[in-house]
């Protein structure tokens, strides 16, 4: 099992340094500011983590918040240049084209554990973390399969199971499913909280729910929607449109049944995926199509599960 | 204790039926359908229903949907005119309007128990819906405020609290703390769907939460949304205008400050509201001013939690 270098020790970094850790991994981890982590390899000196990766041939995984990815790729560049590195950041197209211009020796594989908790920081993180969670791994049309398999491993090593997708696909999903319900959360909580009290006090359910993640530290927000502003933008023009032609009907007809009826059927449409069966899979890794074998999976809504030799076994549904 | 009647046996009036029993009063309920209500005085006899009402000077509780509600204004003004009316309906000025036009000589006070489930039917209800929900009770300048004492007895009865409020200023704050949320949800829900099987996989805690209640009944929630359309409109030209100023900044500047520290603050917002401590109130309802005095509390966010004679104890903010 290939040993782990992780910079950046908030939430997701060194949930995943306990993990690898836990794990059976030779594993230590480095931040900028100091972390209270007894009992495991941390420093404040990022440079230093990373030679050592250099010299023993780690995986380097970035968890640093999106704007500072760039900074700690140029360091990357320079001490550990022919490193592995994946990265665990919300936004994967940015990030790759980070990766290819400060690190072109270095074989980088994006990914995204979609895992999290409106708490932030090491003492927030728990080893526990990733289990159950989708992890998407990047396939692009030149990623190394090797480094690939490498980046799942580890994921599949904490208890997530790994979803290969282009940086593209990855970025146009999340801005639906998970950009603009954030934003949504965001403005519902300010008109909400127009209402004044008598708003506040009779809000229940449905605002409960609906604004749940206008919780979240605005930084976080911030870096995931801003960091994805050329996927975000089209999802929110289709919103704005679908929001608009409903105003229009209320105002003139006075009828809203052609949203709250798609509305409907799209909430049904995920109730039914997630009661399906699914089906296994096998792709032989060493194949001259396995790219698109595993981009098949992953743009099918399937899953990787295990890696044996060259062999990764999923399902699809 | 008065007398009970209810007319709609779905999910608010058949919990209704069963808590006004539970708690010592005498109940009967008639609904246009038949249900199973063994051990309950059901009919599917509305006028009979009503008749009996206006013997034993019942109040008269209308749970039917909106839709309906005119109709059976339109019984009750013809078998029961005498009778304290009430209805459990989520849209409190065009009830108020039809019912001073249906039932002139009854005393009719709006009411809206903020408890609900996705569920619906008799089957799906329970004598402990209304525990420690709010239930508005409206207070008008001509609200003659014994009628008023009663409605706010049975929702008292049945473990509820009661939010003094005019129909204008409830409508106001479910057009932004209920229905503009299950509005969002029913967008949300469409695009997230419109993303097919790659952000259905990916669909996790955000998506979840925000499109929960899409998962409603579409007829409830066209009932609710249509039917409060002049408090709508207003509410959902100030979302587009956030939404609007906010897609323009992330395609100008490409920053969503504005936009997520506001909503942030509006999360905030709520969770201090939820986290104060009241201070007690007590009310003469014979007073003069006591109908001030009611919307005054409610204004603020507080509640009226009994009634002993003519007063009125509850607790503000």
């Amino acid at each position: 099992m290939r040993d782990v270098c992780v910079i950046g020790l908030g939430l997701i970094g060194g949930s995943l340094l306990r993990a690898a850790s836990a794990a059976g991994r030779e594993a230590w981890g480095a931040s900028a500011s100091p972390v209270d982590a007894a009992g495991f390899d941390v420093s404040t000196d990022v440079e230093a983590a990373l030679r050592r990766a250099a010299e023993q041939d780690a995986l380097v995984v970035l968890a640093v918040p999106l704007p500072a990815v760039r900074d700690v790729l140029r360091q990357v560049g320079s001490c550990a240049p022919n490193c592995l590195v994946t990265d665990v950041t919300s936004v994967k197209s940015p990030v790759l084209a980070a990766a290819r211009s400060a690190v072109p020796d270095a074989r980088f594989v994006g990914g995204h554990p979609m895992a999290g908790t409106a708490e932030s920081g090491w003492a927030a993180g728990n080893e526990a973390l990733f289990r159950g969670a989708a992890w998407v791994t990047c396939v692009e049309d030149d990623t190394d399969l090797g480094a690939w398999a490498e980046v799942a491993r580890l994921a599949l090593d904490v208890g997530a199971h790994v979803v290969p997708l282009t940086a593209a696909a990855h970025d146009e999903a999340v801005a639906r499913i998970s950009h603009l319900p954030h934003l949504f959360a965001e403005v519902l909580a300010t008109i909400g909280a127009q209402g004044g009290p008598v708003a506040l006090a009779l809000a229940a359910g449905s605002f409960t729910d609906g604004t749940r993640v206008a919780g979240t530290r605005p930084e976080l927000v911030r870096a995931m929607t801003e960091g994805n502003r050329d996927a975000l933008l089209p999802v929110l023009d289709e919103a704005l449109g679908r929001l608009g032609a409903m105003r229009g009907s209320l105002a003139s007809t006075g009828g809203l049944a052609a949203t709250i009826k798609s509305g409907h059927e799209g909430a049904q449409a995920l109730a039914h995926w997630r009661a399906q069966t699914a089906s296994g899979i096998r792709l032989d890794l060493t194949a001259p199509d396995a790219r698109a074998g595993l981009r098949a999976v992953g743009d099918r809504g399937g899953r990787i599960t295990a890696i044996t030799e060259d062999v990764a076994i999923g399902e699809v549904l």
